[in-house]
């Protein structure tokens, strides 16, 4: 073949996923060769490539200092897209926009993106968790031709964990979706893992929180983990993959009944540090509710259900039998996700494993990178 | 586009699996408008589309009765592929075939099938866990140009459970493989899983083995599930996607230490009911075998392992602790994989389901069908 092979990839967001994506990109021999990073932009800056100086981000060279050094102030989006354009044009190779940042505001200009022919991959879960008007303009502008833009997400539910990809799989080859049940927070997973064990145990829900933020497995504010917002988002653009659902959630993940464990009275309090030191106040609600699942031989799991036939999503505390895999085979922050379908109806498809960090998020994104390249490289 | 878009595909092997594969193909609306089927050939007969007659096989077309109208006697495997090269020309439309049989001498032929520019999607375990020889040459036949054929075998391993996708995306993303370790056969996880229980029990190896038959859950020779060839096939076809590892095996499948499960006794009995019959006589050494793992506070397993830093593949019986997931989650014939990799090193990547059966097997099969349309459709 003659026309150059590969693909460019544009990279906005360069925090600890998107430093993990470069790394990943700039030094795998066989990535390096296919995906062409052609463009860095941060809150400030941004570098790109010209076609008489290609960038050149693999160690030893600094990719930190050039892009902080770049005479270039970061672009607005649209003007982003249209050197995009003109280096996919001048390149001849397809471009793909990699967004890690946790902004609505690039999530929202991913229609824009994919009409200008960039394909969008992301682990950020505001787009396609978003309103039902935002999704169906991302799934328009990404399925209308057939060499056209993609939109990979694979690392928004699970990071690295083969969880999209095995929900189309299922779909796309006629299985019938029963239920998907799981923990989708690392967090929650966390929290519950070491408050409600089926051996017992006298920990309290405060000190669990307080350890958990302390160690930065939380949000500086803990409350954004405990709002349930995190599993609503996931279950939102799982059910999106499920054809009966598709419309089912008009505000996205605002429209998913979402069971929030921040006792009222400290819904209001803004302050992470002040929200744990007032926890401790309501540990008797949360003993109650424990012993309440012990003595009918359970624990305790913050989880997402998505009941496709009876259409309905949620995100609650729910209570398993101290021998169900939820209660026996998580530990640390794990996820774990069961698909119930027509084909594994007797016993489900299980999925688990670390669900969140930099690394395994970044290998989702770059998974999918490997999928456009394939596909448009 | 005005080129014609989706592929053909070619059925060679119309069993269970092959049937299965089939019904996916013609009552799914989005694949059977992707994915052309172009030939069905079984031992037997030939049924071939034309340029002025397509193949409509979609219900309430009887393809069974069509095929073995079919006025065309099997065709030798090298005249199927000048026939497909023929029809892809024709049609200007990439093509696959499918082997849905368990024969060597279809999977010797991978080779000359990709020459010809033809993919190759199958569950026949055969061809990658073949000789190095083989498997190389399947390797250079479906690797050396940009646009050219693929080779898919999702189903080999796990049938349509995410095995092979999720290696191949670990490894091509940089992690690093430390240890593969999982139960592969259906059969023997339900033998053990019935036999040897965390909570103890009674049952005689023998009965167990006998229910299994009785219930076609074996072979019917029970000795082909009982010798570990089944799973050190599969440890072939996962070690050979971890890069030093590749090379590991050169006798493929027979290159790898495997634990029998038949007594030295039985191993020249060649009719299985006549081996059920005297397996009894060698249930005290099996029960002792259960008891030292008892004692042990341990359950028995019969396991694929992959020990990629030192370097070792092996099929063999192994001691679980009661509270190991391969021990307390597995229940009927559910097949368990853990990836222990640099990024998953706390806590492995886990996926467990149904591992065997046609749907699930089709399943496989059509997702990698899916793939190649989406690469080359």
């Amino acid at each position: 073949m003659s026309a150059p092979t590969g693909i460019n990839v544009a990279i906005v967001g360069v925090g600890l996923v998107g430093s993990s994506v470069i790394s990943q990109l700039t030094t795998i021999p066989n990535l390096a060769s296919q995906i062409h990073i052609v463009a860095l932009q941060n809150s400030k800056k941004t570098l790109l490539s010209t076609p008489t100086s290609p960038l050149s981000l693999a160690p030893p060279a600094d990719w930190k200092t050039l892009l902080a050094n770049s005479s270039q102030s970061a672009l607005p989006l649209a003007d982003l897209a249209k050197k995009l354009q003109q280096i996919a044009q001048e390149s001849k190779r397809h471009t793909v926009v990699v967004d890690n940042t946790s902004n609505d505001s690039v999530a929202s200009f991913y229609p824009e993106f994919l009409k200008a022919g960039l394909s969008v991959v992301t682990p950020n879960k505001k787009g396609l968790s978003g309103s039902l008007d935002l999704y169906k303009a991302i799934l328009s502008a990404s399925t209308g031709s057939d060499k056209g833009p993609l939109m990979y997400g694979e690392s928004t539910v699970g990071a690295g964990l083969p969880i999209l990809t095995t929900l189309k799989d299922l779909v796309q080859t006629g299985d019938e979706i029963h239920k998907i049940e799981g923990v989708l927070s690392g967090t929650l997973s966390y929290i519950f893992n070491e408050w409600s064990t089926p051996a017992g145990g006298s920990k309290k829900f405060s000190e669990v929180v307080k350890v958990a933020k302390d160690q930065g497995y939380t949000e500086p504010h803990p409350a954004d983990d405990l709002s349930g917002s995190d599993v609503s988002r996931k279950l939102t653009i799982l059910s999106r993959l499920i054809p009966s659902l598709t419309d089912k959630l008009p505000k996205g993940f605002e429209s998913v009944p979402t069971h929030s464990l921040t006792p009222a009275p400290l819904e209001s309090v803004t302050s992470g540090d002040e929200y744990v030191q007032k926890l401790p106040e309501f540990d008797g609600d949360f003993d109650k509710l424990n012993a309440a699942a012990r003595e009918e031989g359970c624990v305790l799991r913050y989880v997402g259900v998505i009941d496709a036939r009876a259409g309905e999503v949620k995100a609650s505390l729910e209570k398993y039998p101290k021998d169900h895999p939820f209660a026996t085979s998580l530990s640390g922050s794990d996820n774990i996700l069961a698909f119930h379908t027509k084909r594994y109806s007797q016993r489900p498809l299980l999925v688990q494993g670390a669900g969140a960090g930099a690394e395994v998020t970044a290998m989702g994104v770059v998974a999918d990178l490997v999928r456009v390249a394939e596909r448009r490289g």
